[in-house]
């Protein structure tokens, strides 16, 4: 777990998420166990699960139900990552070589859809019918995210509103039902839920908009692939979208897209992107939606945990990696 | 829809069950559309919603819940077929191309995701709790019985237990939890629910052995695939474990399993199991769970539905594909 200040106010329930994780690797068959260990031994960076547990911070409740919640979001990010590199054909995750490479295809999709369960069975234990279907949907969301990604890949022809729907399936969902499930189950008033939730879905659809940004603004060292990968792969983010608004850009653009194997002209669409005024409207787009996260934490009492929700902003403005 | 007449006391309600899933693939963005249009263009048997809405027949409920159910379970049948047929690279699928002979191994596992989801948030709707956490336990099920089967392949010394619990897995427990559920939101007496769970999971035993004998006793016609593909592909299943009771034969499927491109090995091991004596004997075990399947229903009252489950046991015990 990162030691950054804006866990403190949940690090002893987070230090738990981890440990009912490492737990669920001790399992009757030898197999499963040796792949959900491999899983569960390089802990994530833990935000979502810290979204859930800071949300249900505002109101004395149960501590069980929100831990249970926060394993399950902690679990359904982690299968559909799994599932994610197993589709990419990804060699590495967290520096360590992924579940497909080590195993092949078939036991990463099966730990994958053993990982998707388990966490809807976490998501059973706390007994909220609401919060378990709002928990069903967002896998569907994620599915639905990654499919649309992968039906406009290579076509230079995208909207802005189909990039925000899309970002919002495959990354915003889960920030959003993170914070909303954290404050539903901790017996929050509905306007306390519904600001907890616009915040998960205003930090989400921050959290991708700069992931997106460090595609190009990034270090290959930062960000742990080469830069431009995602237009190299035919996918086109918002700092493209942004580029392509100039004629000039455009053209390089779909000519890229149109030979991606053509390594000169792919570089040539990834240096008009990196140009500064673009990676500027890039990240002053993110901030909007930083912007807006704050507005919805000012509706909420101050708090230690409204404090870490506000610096969690902050740090996905400015994260690198 | 097979013209069976064991549907026929939920003949209507299975046609709304497949007219509901025709109108899941009605989807705002065309991609998502097109592969559920194609995963749902061909209806399979239906005999899990089938057990799910005869097991709900024997007390007067809100029939939309049982029906929300079925829908879930087929579904839930429906994206394993699809993993299943992603990671075992298959190219065809009830007569059509697989989705993933299609569209890609990406495109298969997003969409088997979705379907997975779909289904859970369709048993959501129910708003039984106790039938929503067991509907994702069967998940789990379903995941780890295809991952111990895997651990296994190639393996000559497995157990008789090893396998069972390997085949309530992987089907038996979708069986079990098709039963159990349609009982349980019918609003049955605890009884009732558990001599149909245990019928389910009866039913579902000797189902699989069935399937595992036909690989065996089958034509190619019949089963779709060449004779013996399960041991070929290093699956050993009941027909095997009993031959491997004689040790000549024994050493054959040993030494099979440790060259599996050997052909004339292969063939001659395939030869030893497809003797009379080992195939009575392996549908002989399938008898008895149909006995037992047949007990549990001597608990419940006469009816119509009674009837068509024990046709079911029937169907299962004679089917050819």
């Amino acid at each position: 777990m990162q030691p950054v200040s804006f866990y403190e106010p949940v690090r002893e329930r987070l230090e738990k998420v981890n440990s009912s994780l490492a737990e669920m690797a001790e399992q009757k068959h030898p197999f499963l166990a040796k792949l959900l260990d491999h899983t569960f031994s390089t802990p994530g960076k833990n935000i979502r699960p810290a979204i859930t547990l800071l949300a249900s911070n505002f109101h004395r409740h149960d501590e069980r139900l929100t831990e249970k919640m926060a394993i399950g979001v902690e679990l359904l990010h982690i299968a559909s990552l799994i599932h994610d590199d197993t589709v990419d054909g990804a060699a590495l995750r967290r520096g360590k070589l992924t579940i497909s490479s080590l195993w092949g295809p078939k036991g990463a999709v099966l730990v994958g859809d053993y990982i998707f369960a388990a966490s809807a069975t976490l998501v059973c234990d706390t007994g909220n019918i609401r919060v378990i279907r709002r928990f069903a949907e967002t896998i569907m969301e994620l599915a639905s995210g990654e499919l649309q990604e992968m039906a406009e890949t290579y076509n230079p022809e995208q909207s802005m509103e189909g990039y925000l729907e899309r970002i919002y399936n495959k990354t915003a969902s889960l920030f959003t039902t993170a914070a909303e499930s954290g404050a539903i189950l901790s017996g929050a008033p509905e306007a306390c839920s519904q600001a907890l939730r616009s915040y998960g879905h205003n930090l989400g659809m921050a959290f991708q908009v700069v992931d997106d940004i460090l595609d190009f603004d990034g270090t290959e060292e930062e960000i742990g692939k080469p830069i431009g990968s995602d237009l190299t792969n035919g996918v086109v983010t918002l700092p493209t979208l942004i580029a392509m608004k100039h004629k000039a850009c455009s053209e390089v653009v779909k000519r890229a897209l149109e030979s991606p194997n053509n390594s000169d002209l792919m570089c040539e669409a990834i240096n008009l992107i990196q140009d500064d005024r673009v990676l500027e409207e890039s990240y002053n787009f993110a901030s909007r939606y930083c912007e807006k996260a704050l507005d919805n934490l000012a509706e909420l009492p101050e708090s230690h945990s409204r404090d870490s929700l506000e610096e969690l902003v902050s740090h996905v403005k400015v994260r690198r990696s």
